[in-house]
């Protein structure tokens, strides 16, 4: 008897989700909340175990001949692929320059590949071309390379977009999840929820007197006015799935600190509000695609918030919370009256394709 | 009167691909052939119209900072997921390193997009998984970022795979597929067709002595094995969708000359040439993975052909034609008996998902 043959047959032995739990995928596993985050780091890290990885960025970070760059990777698969404030084409180029954005990095290049459903009106791809080129214009960005693929009837829906981006990050940026330090103030851009009810209104058929739209929009020129003023950011995080719990929990992980939130400073829309009691959805975990987080040295945050303010996409720019000492890993909100909450991460599949 | 309304509304009206020929989009627009041919042609690169994209690379070519990168994209729709001879994990990460190599590029970092189905068995995810990463290993590239994407029952097919890849390109390499030149010779490094009817033979239930299996393979190696010995290669493409005869024919109309095919020296297996009776199809239109075409200057080619014959991915290597002045934009065979034929683009959806 030796070992060799378990060793060899381990790998179909030793998937580290498990079965008896998950035997099959759910749509929560792609939700952006805990299923995600534990298919991402049980199977997936494990895996490619490349230290670029490890920082959980929304990008991967590497240096060619002197220039650090940033890599980012989006598929988009939202449904419908048409709704108010945006398309699947504008979210597609949006979403990765804004990755790239939350790495520190200045987009430069995106590549963009589709997966059509046979039977897509050609008109409708037309539609998603122009505004991906659209979207790219606005950003400063080029569309350089891409790939065309069909697949058939029912096996597929209308059509799914890939984005790939890369970017360049200026000396002295410094933007990483396990930076966040005790005493950093943490700042958001602006009123949250924006992008995640617009798609359930028109998925539910929600109407209201003022059409609620998604809040998609590159964030790359607010970072560089943020960076103009300081350079002493230390994390930044677009709250997309899973929102902003979702997205401050995983950083409170990563840094190894406690968050506190203050409620009266979160913003949000009344129509976004009202539609998220009809809906039975927490704001706070509905996707945002127009949002950034920062987390900045504290002395630093009026000065970034001022400048933020001064941008078209800041104007409603407040500061959110702190990063405390107490229990880390988690995140706390202080509500209005006095009390105070665990904000968890998201469970289960509260807005399944909402990007 | 004035026209601005007309030039406001002429985004909507002015779909480029006739919409009385294709109102729709159909499984051929992903064929590689030529519906792929003119989606790419007139919906495309007219908007995307950066000059990166326009050489028509299997990638895109950049240089930042002084170093000239490769960046592609590719999506994997491959069905069935798993085959003789591989599977979409190594398929994902092989096709994209390749499409890197044909740029003339050393793969470097790669990105991993999944789009998963709801109900996907996790061990299904887990053996695609650990493939990648074997798949990466072998080819020394890392896997650096991620997404992952679940869409709902019936809205996709088991999963889909996208991945993007960055390259450095090495000082005196200049592969373009506007560069052939009269006079070049045309190599190809092996026996074609196997990985197309490798899948088609799973689909179709066909058995032989013998199984067919994919040549699936990372053709890095093999291209560097080439450049250690000549510097003098025009162009390189490796001819997936659509076969040896589509890629040939998309370098004969970019680099506007003539390409004539020597039948003779053109290499089949028996197996893949009994498959492909069987099935009705002409091996020059099946789609390769880990086979490349290379037009190299006249006077280089004994000394490459010897360098990929002694590469193991290259054992079988041949000249198999050359760029002639007459006919340009045009692919002729002449075959074993001395007649010859054009040999024309895909058309039509012969084999729909094969990567």
């Amino acid at each position: 008897m030796n070992n060799e043959p378990m060793k060899n047959r381990s790998a179909e032995f030793s998937c580290p989700i498990p079965i008896t739990d998950y035997k099959n995928i759910l749509l929560a596993h792609g939700g952006g909340g805990k299923l995600t985050h534990q298919l991402i780091q049980k199977m997936l890290l494990p895996q490619f175990r490349s230290k670029l990885l490890e920082p959980l960025h929304d990008g991967a970070i590497f240096s060619i001949n002197g220039s650090r760059l940033a890599f980012s990777t989006d598929s988009y698969v939202v449904n419908p692929i048409f709704f108010p404030g945006g398309d699947i084409g504008e979210l597609a180029v949006n979403g990765t320059v804004n990755d790239l954005a939350m790495c520190g990095a200045q987009p430069l290049y995106l590549s963009v590949g589709f997966i059509i459903e046979e039977g897509l009106p050609m008109e409708d791809l037309w539609r998603v071309v122009l505004s991906m080129e659209k979207a790219a214009t606005v950003a400063g960005v080029e569309l350089v390379t891409g790939d065309t693929k069909v697949v058939d009837r029912g096996k597929g829906d209308k059509i799914f977009i890939n984005t790939s981006g890369i970017g360049i990050i200026n000396e002295g940026i410094e933007i990483n999840p396990r930076n966040a330090s005790v005493g950093d103030k943490i700042l958001i851009n602006g009123a949250i929820a924006q992008h995640g009810i617009a798609i359930m209104s028109v998925r539910e058929g929600l109407e209201f007197e003022t059409q609620i739209e998604s809040d998609t929009a590159p964030l790359h020129g607010l970072v560089q006015a943020m960076f103009d003023v300081s350079k002493k950011i230390h994390v930044l995080r677009d709250p997309t799935r899973g929102g902003v719990a979702s997205a401050l929990n995983e950083i409170a992980e990563n840094s190894r600190v406690g968050i506190v939130l203050d409620e009266g400073k979160i913003s949000l829309t009344e129509e976004v509000r009202g539609a998220c009691e009809i809906l039975g959805l927490d704001p706070l975990y509905v996707a945002n695609e127009g949002k950034l987080l920062a987390f900045v040295v504290p002395d630093e945050a009026e000065k970034i918030l001022s400048a933020m303010k001064n941008h078209p996409l800041g104007k409603d720019s407040a500061i959110i919370g702190e990063v405390v000492n107490d229990y880390p890993g988690t995140v706390v909100m202080k509500s209005k009256i006095g009390g105070s909450r665990v904000v968890d991460m998201l469970s289960g599949e509260q807005l399944p394709r909402i990007c």
